[in-house]
């Protein structure tokens, strides 16, 4: 017999609609056009950078994982017979359970490496070498590793793509790829060439030591007029802040770069906030701006979203969890779809999903 | 050319009679009358505690577990497409690849995290992070760890279900499902409301301190006259050898409950002997009972049987395994079975399984 | 916008022309008549050593692999619903990805174990004991160890075919049928009982040391006449080098066995070179001939081939890679195939890919 504590904590709501739901990806889907061509670039090449994507590439990719989103049992095996090697050789079992269940749900099978120190390369094996293993073995690579080199070193011996999931201290771009799909599932509007009400974007994390800021400023940058400004915050040199020549490529496209150390009037005016925290370096990590905590005390505009690539440390404090400004949740799950989207792309399966292609 | 020794040692006969192997489910499948409905219950439920089962539930239940194993061919895919988090932060190869065959021969996909060690959690993520990582990466998750509270913080922010697997010392609700379900396949008339035989039940084990044996008394509990005695045997005094009201749930629901040190004694009458030696304490582990050790020479009644949760200590000696007492390799069978069948209710696809529905 | 500089590393050609790719299997696909009853032998047969396998088993096997890798996308699933195994007590990434890869082409689901510190082994469970939990939970084993015993511990209790993926220093025949497929799709003509051109192969490699090199020489013993001569490359007293009674088993079957320290001279005269430097035993290794060492401008052949089981260390120079003599690519990719090929049999399959059976 059920006892009445029991009956408390084991029944749960599968549906139970929390603030974050709300992300639904219609309205993005309605606002972009299908253009299946768009896609047809991203065959035959590795996803090192988030430099690679244009414009219309983006959009297409973000339209294809809003249709994956919108209708998740709808394509059921579009992957089916491909085999995807999965090799954190950085451990990180969210990025890599995102990646993984994107590779399930179309469809497709997996073969992990979650730890390095039992592989070839502990023994001395080269990239290039394990790299022309996985040609013989796999359809797709996901990496991570603390090294920055590494991907560069496999890209080169690869006859199958492969999608940099982090690269040191380096870039994440699949991660911003997710973070935009959020901003532009929030406010479809943002595409357009030249939106009427631009956003204020508010970067907690150093542009020079943060992969996934490195990123997503260059994804950014392809959409300079969405945003009108783009507002750092660190108590650090401008030196610190930015790699050499960073913050001249951004203003070179358009982009309206603040930088402050004055956190309360940076996230007051803000409409979007990304907040990070830890960034990691190798095995181990280096927290910036851990003065910097929001909550849900924090003197937020209503309609303010907030972003984390997770985890969190105590930057992100877990009141906000149930407002209206939690969009963080949603980019967790979005990213799964963004990442189906592109996998799908990689590996020349577009027809499969596509209406018009 | 293969040489003679070679040919000795190289073939094996894939149908090898066992004495285990004759624990056919047939006569329980043809004792119980399918009811589908009473499986309904089990929707939007984690299954954290043997607690939660009522005796309906449970006889639905051993009835869909002995429909997989009489024809595990039968079903092919009825959790095609759906993800499976097989998560066990307190390692354990043997209940982890039970959980998974039972997950792959319904036809799903999974994705394991074997190492706690290189999860976020060991990095500070909050297990509230980590369950809201799972809702959106998977269907279902199974949870084995060390920590007692683990798998109640996930509950609480899971939106999809999860199995304890193996909460410290707590509960192991799943494997006393399949000890019961092995009871049952052996004596299919105990499933009475009032049997004409009931049965003495000896378990060698300590209630307090063993996860599969509180379990266990939990769902014997709901079947009280299956059972003429329950004698637990155990070198203690009842403060240490029960938890605190322990005893007397189980007088209350009407079990006849023996306690005794006298290991011979209590074996020599018993129709089914329960034996555990090893309770597993985070990464370590206790040894109870070590002087209790069963072996082909006990002095067991002919048509007794011997039960383990498995892996086995010295207390059960492989002298055993070619008797007809041997029925813990059966159990483990049967686990798999049993664990197909409460995915299959857990994951809503019953309809794909039962007859009426 | 996409820099010149990244232009230039992330496309990549999938069907750049590789010196190893031109190893199609056509030839020696057309050379042997299809005989599906020979692979009936391999029913209900444990793969432990090289010596399991007579002429016409070998050669339906490697036809069967020239099957798959001719048409690699033909044969999608014939191992549906069937579970793999993967148990690499002694950690290999390469070996376990050649036989994961080859299972799920196969269409047929996995379950890992990568660490052996996790398992029951490691708390004092038997192998005899893991294998009846390998009965219950699977249909095909493939077993890494460093340790020589283990796989026949297990096949003494396993109703599932097992495969010895390497067992310390003893045997890797599926290694060593990778080999002679690689062998016989070079030159299919040696395939005939007494062929026209019999070839020089020089082993730069320890037959009492090397699990790879000790298999082989079984296989190669059974086609003697394929080969004029079988050096042996090695700097120690010929009872080092060979077993007690290995020699004599070779020169018994008409192998023509050649024992030198001149390494240059025997790499003149070879036509295929199998050179390996490093034999693993347990968690270590131990260097054999480390000043054997082959590049590009090695004084071979033109027409030679080198073989390597891989991974590599100095003592196989990339210089080699770009060049014909490059034939280890080849024989790694080709693993994946031949180990399809058995799997299959194993699994009793085969008539889901063989036409006349």
């Amino acid at each position: 017999m059920l006892q009445p504590e029991l009956d408390k904590i084991v029944y749960f709501q599968s549906e139970e609609p929390r603030v974050y739901e709300s992300a639904h990806p219609k309205s993005l889907l309605h606002s972009i056009v299908e253009d299946g061509k768009a896609l047809d670039s991203l065959k035959n090449q590795h996803v090192y950078s988030s430099d690679q994507f244009d414009r219309n590439t983006i959009l297409q990719l973000l339209r294809l994982a809003a249709k994956y989103e919108a209708n998740p049992e709808r394509f059921s095996a579009p992957l089916q017979g491909k085999i995807l090697i999965s090799a954190f050789y950085e451990p990180s079992t969210r990025t890599r359970l995102s990646f993984e269940s994107a590779w399930h749900r179309l469809g497709g099978n997996i073969m992990s490496i979650t730890d390095r120190s039992t592989t070839g390369i502990a023994k001395g094996e080269s990239l290039s070498d394990v790299a022309e293993m996985f040609n013989s073995y796999g359809d797709c690579v996901v990496l991570r590793d603390s090294n920055d080199s590494s991907v560069k070193e496999m890209m080169d011996a690869l006859r199958i793509p492969i999608i940099n999931a982090g690269n040191g201290l380096d870039e994440h771009p699949t991660q911003a790829l997710a973070d935009l799909y959020t901003i532009f599932k929030w406010r479809p509007d943002l595409i357009q060439t030249k939106p009427e009400n631009p956003i204020k974007l508010c970067i907690i994390g150093m542009p020079s030591r943060m992969r996934t800021v490195r990123s997503l400023l260059k994804l950014i940058s392809v959409f300079p007029n969405a945003f009108e400004t783009v507002t750092i915050v660190a108590n650090e040199v401008e030196e610190k802040i930015f790699d050499q020549g960073q913050k001249e490529q951004l203003l070179n496209v358009g982009l309206n770069i603040e930088v402050t150390g004055g956190f309360s009037n940076a996230i007051k005016s803000a409409d979007v906030i990304y907040i990070n925290a830890i960034a990691w370096e190798g095995n181990t990590f280096k927290e910036y701006g851990a003065d910097y905590k929001l909550s849900a005390s924090s003197p937020l505009k209503a309609q303010a979203i907030v972003l984390h690539p997770l985890a969190r440390g105590e930057e992100l404090c877990t009141s906000l969890d149930d407002t209206s400004h939690n969009w963080y949740f949603s980019q967790a799950r979005g990213a799964v779809f963004l990442r189906q989207a592109l996998l799908t792309c990689l590996l020349h399966r577009t027809d499969r999903v596509l209406d018009i292609i």
